[in-house]
């Protein structure tokens, strides 16, 4: 066991565009009516300016403001670490590192994008944001970026997991944010990603003091999670590591993938794969096709795998992975070939999370243990194979707000699928 | 902001020993029946010979085994920040900075203890611990320790803990633990931490296999905790500080402030101070005598503050500071003139705890608020006299495990005693 740990100036101070990697540009968005290629003033009543900019950029590298900066150094560089005991456990040849994002305040990855986007909000003058959190983590995030900068922020949280997981509604709130269940037309449904995304598409759309705000899929939101494989590559050479042999995360709208992910997209011998969970299984049984963000229709067109914009997921837990569509970007990685997907069922990846909680003492959010999951199949099979293998993978965030799931896991209440 | 971070070869490998540095020996633990000091054999039913000896001991260090070190070093050494963004809000010329306990696998300091706890009892042959556990920070660490050691551990709850924070009992679950609600024998009482320390001795004191764990008043778990100030001593020259003029750390049973304190004990020009709950009030209205540690009268009499060992507190949170006595070192400290201490109302606390979740972005533990109350008053006092003081305080846990109580202030529901 080992910790890799920057120091505070070597954060990364620009983001990693990937678009300019890419063989060819992925397909734009389209306009939900005309099915046209959105513009700047299709988007402009939901996001600013500088974020329609960042979102079709094909500049390589994109500064990060020092704003944010100044925020993002309360908690990164984030460290790496060697899961030596975990190794020791699986009895593995190979050499398992993961990178820690569940150290900052919302206790996972998702404040990266949160603190650009509510500083770009608040630089052209947006004084309020809405939103949508399933299992929370996002939520938590923007909540804690929004109170940064001063803007009020009102969140739509699916409400199956409003009712099982109070403890984020509460973290939300001492920071200041109104939560609501959603669908709010219907208190009868357990309510999806892509239901609570229209209720708060709806509220921004309504306002002239507010835009919305989204934690995944789009190409902003994972250009600032870029931060992540940025680190983790300084941090493996200062393990002695020349590269990965296989990078993992867990997948629902791609972006704690796509952030540890992309800045090793140039280098074709390094794998690279999605872990996604069996409920919602996007990129290994949707189809690739032009779909809704949301429920009621009312986003752009995005060209990605989707289960159908009206796919209702089980009521399960790891409730963050369960979005019917995904990155547009990772759904053309994997189309391409250049990205692998595998799906887990819920049993498998708690058994992952206990384990890993046994042997390195972290216990994970659900949604990060089918990185964890993959990693050790990874590490299963090199130790089938006695490879020396080098497997790095997100660790996306902690699950101290996702204890019921582990009680049910526990009790063998756990619906394994 | 900035974070101050030791490299992992830093890590302290031995525990800084107070006794040689006080100007005369604590006062002997006494027999519950007899009142003549206690020897070693009276206390080899409960505890490992290797810790009896280091509640003695006055070597003034003592060497923290490899194995303790192969585990501490999972998340030690923990950070050394600089509350810049506080300090702004404050609008403050002091510099504040707080050690961060909250990185380990059980989200406080307690590990530190528990660690060698369990090591030293797995190398003498014990296979089984009993111990009590308040707001829960205590039992999740045993947990977690007794598991890197295959040692099977039951844990007994305080009641209204047990009833208010189901997640704590579900993370000590996951490692592997059993939990039960004290006191066993009286399903109506809320418990107190006297009463479930009858409950866990009890139960080792009738079995072979078992030993019995405690997570603070002792000398031995006090000494374990040392690597906490002596960790922040070298952080601090990092950061270009000559000392702190004050160091804080709340107090319940006296662990997280010894262990950051201690080590600043032989230069009396740095003040210390206590910040305990208005509520049980053991250091600023308790007596200094002679006391049991639980209710039943089981454990040795102890020289220490204490609100008598039949007090039971009321049900309120910060449930872990709701101890009737306190550490004999620490009492012998507040005594001797050498240590300060400060008691808080739960509303003072919980306003500390927002604030510092706005400005630093992390929610504290109810516990740690109590420190973190007293270092903002520390820095609002140096504001009114213009100083530039240096602040240190123990951040010794996260709340995540304890946002009901959030709940409860934030919807005006907070008892404020």
């Amino acid at each position: 066991m080992a910790r890799f740990i920057l120091p505070d100036d070597k954060i990364p101070t620009a983001w990693f565009n990937i678009m300019p990697h890419l063989p060819e540009p992925v397909d734009p968005p389209l306009h939900p009516a005309t099915r046209e290629p959105v513009g700047p003033d299709d988007l402009s009543p939901l996001f600013p300016m500088a974020l329609i900019g960042q979102e079709v950029s094909t500049d390589p590298w994109i500064d990060i403001p020092g704003e944010v900066l100044d925020i993002l150094r309360l908690w990164r560089p984030t460290p790496l670490v060697r899961a030596s005991r975990l190794e020791a456990a699986l009895g593995t040849p190979a050499r398992i590192y993961y990178k820690d994002e569940s150290v900052s305040p919302a206790g996972s990855h998702k404040p990266n994008t949160a603190v650009p986007q509510a500083f770009y909000n608040s630089a052209e003058g947006t004084t309020r944001l809405t939103t949508e959190t399933g299992a929370g983590q996002w939520g938590t995030a923007l909540s804690f970026a929004c109170t940064q900068f001063d803007i009020e922020c009102k969140v739509y949280m699916v409400r199956a997991s409003y009712n099982q997981k109070p403890y984020r509604r509460i973290m939300m709130e001492v920071w200041g944010s109104e939560v609501v269940p959603s669908p709010v037309d219907d208190p009868e449904s357990p309510g999806s990603l892509g239901a609570a995304i229209s209720d708060a598409v709806r509220d921004a759309a309504s306002r002239e003091d507010t835009h919305y705000s989204l934690g995944s899929v789009l190409n902003h939101v994972l250009l600032h999670q870029t931060v992540i494989g940025l680190e983790a590559k300084e941090q493996l050479g200062l393990a002695g590591e020349a590269k990965p042999d296989v990078v993992l995360g867990s997948c629902g709208g791609g972006s704690n993938l796509g952030g540890i992910a992309f800045p090793f997209v140039p280098d074709d011998s390094i794998r690279l794969v999605a872990a996604e969970p069996s409920s919602c299984p996007t990129l290994t049984e949707g189809k690739f096709d032009y779909d809704f963000g949301d429920v009621a229709g009312m986003t752009p067109l995005l060209p990605m795998y989707t289960l159908g914009h009206d796919f209702m997921p089980p009521s399960i837990h790891a409730g963050g992975l369960r979005y019917h569509g995904d990155s547009p970007i990772i759904s053309k990685l994997v189309r391409d070939g250049r990205m692998e997907a595998v799906a887990y069922p819920q049993g498998k990846v708690f058994d992952a999370a206990v384990q890993f909680a046994n042997t390195d003492g972290k216990l994970p959010a659900p949604e990060t243990a089918h990185a964890i999951r993959a990693a050790i199949d990874e590490a299963l099979a090199a130790k089938e194979l006695g490879e020396e293998k080098v497997i790095l993978f997100n660790y996306s965030g902690h699950g101290h707000l996702d204890l019921s799931a582990y009680d049910d896991y526990n009790n063998g209440r756990l619906i394994d699928a």
